[in-house]
């Protein structure tokens, strides 16, 4: 449009100078400049902010925030503009997943997808009817920009799964220009949105590639149920580990989805599940509760079911093995620094006196009843229904597996310490 | 903005009849109708439809929804056109369920707030700060009738809490014109989104007087938990059956309150409740899954318990007592129609076979463990911290004494029924 406003003042220039009376090309020139400012929208627009402020002031879109830190819930809430966050997949799920962490104040956000918006997409939150037929990063970053001027936003516009793209998506992970002394990749989190197998195992491969910490999401085709995953290689099972029993045997998923069929979706399951996403996320990146391993939603119960999965030392994925090579390698380093940090925490609470001396009303903190009940999910029975073969080894197996593979056991943990630092001086003097 | 288009338009044609070359003004009027064109945004904003299609066509916004039908979740979607829902507190929950039902095709969303939008809103979902001092319901059918024009809405800008508000409240639950043949009051289902006790106790009231089911919500003031509730009149505890304590005890919640202090909220708590309530009230209104009495979120430990809350036999509000009363003579009618219900079922059961007669993998149905866990929450131990007592009586007490009051026991049901029976014949008789 301001094009256009541009080239009308110009043809009223011109035809200012072949009249005599000039008074009707004034009026005119008004109305263009009363248009120009009207169609450049209202004055509430808000502009960027420096630092993040903790005044409480309506006029403060950071407030309620930073109040995350008076109530003792996150030690440091500012270091939110420091994380780059990449989502992978922006539809009903990451398209709000989107909205929230620039809501947030995070710092910089990539967006991945090739699609472009449809008037199908409209029973979700996010898109709005005038953005169909733009590509979803596109209007995406038109909504986000708008709500959050403070956030960086990069938006890619293809599809991951291609050989090009996967390259693309790769680069883009490693690139560190927004915070250079970062330590790993240029991202702190990719969250993968996507809605089939192919994206997920790409999103998989990069991250197992990269040492990416990433949280998988998804959505079930009856609309009534999801789940999040977190995903650090080597650590937890990755996507490849546990693979769902359609791709185990062998059948490609495409020819599962028929002609003309299309899979339910519903705002409320989508915006739960980008809630519990993000919120996993907030945990994790801000370091407050407790972050899930897994955390599914049975909406039709409104039963949440929770569990762990070990990796699978027989994955498929390379670079899944690698990394669970190197967890296992800095396994005894590891439990050296949590030993230290749990003394550290003894000798701190020693010096602490009670919460609140005025327990007027003789209240006690006790044990959540439930808290063990919902972890129990992942102990099934060992037994199989006939004509099931197991595809991955049981759980208890694999610590085995795992620990003579590297050549120590649970007794060794101190001896391997003791042989690490030996050889990290070694490195050092070199 | 078109006002200025049709003006310039005007002023073109005057100017043109004293120009000897009209070519100027003609290539004027072509850049305003450009302008004007683009002003009114772009063809994609979405026309009206008369009927829900289930046709899987990028262009159909139900297509998604219809879905749940071919998938075997909800019986008939397209009832949906038929509820009225009424939301009060159009906040960082009451905008989100708004838009979700917008989003799923509701048939008319009654929406009350008197607040303005501020910038410290922007960390919630919904609201843009080009909305910032516009009314909380102004700004929100301006987006929804955006998002889905099928959608019928109407806006109340003002306090609930007051005499006038209240009377106005009611009386447009009462109103009836948009389903004129629908029994009880004029919608099918109200949601509380406020942020305090008094609006709450509002809602109760005015529910309580017309039989009115509602849904209770809250986030909590550190924003990392909330809970949704199911409130029936008369059947289930109301708000002011279990009162919190800082009431109990004599308080004022704004003495509470200090100045310069606010709440923290997180767009993620406030989506997340806002999807659970209205997965819940969607549930309800469309008859599928289980309608959760309860269900709270604590998001620190992804912690979802779940309990059912009885009325209190010495419940301060007195609709709620004539509600209660109500309901203990419907019982008898009840228990025999839930009878009839089972024997009809059971009769349907005895003629359909096994759902899948290729069992390939001996794949059998077995009962989730986790769900007894979860509900067991309600069940607290008798014992009290020294200081406190009992305000309500203890659930087990509560059945005696409504038995004892209404003067029938368990046993006494089918006679009951037969008295009822003799009563309505009666009265039809007469």
């Amino acid at each position: 449009m301001e094009v256009e406003f541009k080239a009308m003042l110009d043809d009223l220039d011109v035809l200012e100078k072949s009249l005599s009376d000039p008074a009707p090309i004034h009026k005119l020139r008004s109305h263009v400049e009363n248009l120009a400012a009207l169609s450049k929208g209202n004055t509430h627009r808000r502009s960027k902010v420096k630092e993040l402020s903790s005044e409480v002031v309506d006029s403060n879109p950071y407030s309620r925030l930073m109040a995350l830190q008076r109530m003792g819930i996150v030690e440091n809430y500012e270091r939110i503009r420091d994380f780059s966050v990449a989502i992978v997949g922006i539809g009903g799920v990451g398209s709000v997943a989107a909205e929230m962490l620039t809501r947030c104040g995070i710092g910089r956000l990539l967006l991945y997808d090739y699609d472009t918006v449809e008037l199908a997409n409209m029973n979700r939150l996010f898109f709005r009817p005038d953005q169909v037929g733009m590509t979803k990063t596109d209007a995406a970053v038109q909504t986000l920009a708008e709500i959050n001027p403070d956030v960086i936003l990069e938006s890619f516009t293809m599809n991951i799964t291609t050989v090009q793209g996967f390259e693309t998506f790769t680069s883009s992970l490693k690139n560190k220009s927004f915070c250079p002394n970062k330590e790993g990749s240029g991202v702190d989190l990719v969250l993968s949105c996507v809605d089939n197998y192919e994206a997920r195992m790409a999103v998989n491969q990069a991250c197992n590639e990269l040492r990416q910490t990433w949280m998988e999401s998804g959505v079930s085709e009856d609309a009534v149920s999801g789940h999040i995953q977190l995903l650090v290689p080597g650590e937890t099972a990755c996507f490849a580990c546990a693979p769902p029993l359609v791709v185990a045997s062998g059948i490609d998923e495409r020819t599962l989805k028929r002609e003309g069929v299309c899979a339910a979706s519903l705002p409320t399951t989508m915006g739960v599940v980008a809630g519990l996403l993000v919120q996993n996320s907030l945990k994790f990146l801000l370091n407050f509760g407790e972050v899930s391993p897994y955390l599914g939603y049975n909406s039709l119960k409104d039963f949440f079911p929770t569990m762990q999965m070990r990796p699978n030392p027989q994955c498929s994925n390379v670079a899944c093995l690698e990394r669970q090579k190197e967890y296992m390698l800095e396994k005894p380093a590891r439990d050296a620094a949590a030993k230290a940090k749990k003394e550290a925490e003894a000798l701190t609470a020693i010096d602490d006196g009670p919460l609140h001396d005025d327990n007027e009303w003789n209240i006690s903190v006790v044990d959540d009843e439930n808290e063990k009940d919902t972890t129990k999910a992942s102990s099934s029975s060992g037994a199989l229904p006939e004509g099931l073969t197991r595809e991955l080894p049981e759980a208890d197996e694999y610590e085995k597996a795992i620990a003579i593979g590297s050549g120590e056991t649970e007794e060794e943990d101190e001896d391997d310490l003791e042989e690490l630092k030996k050889q990290l001086e070694a490195l050092n003097a070199a």
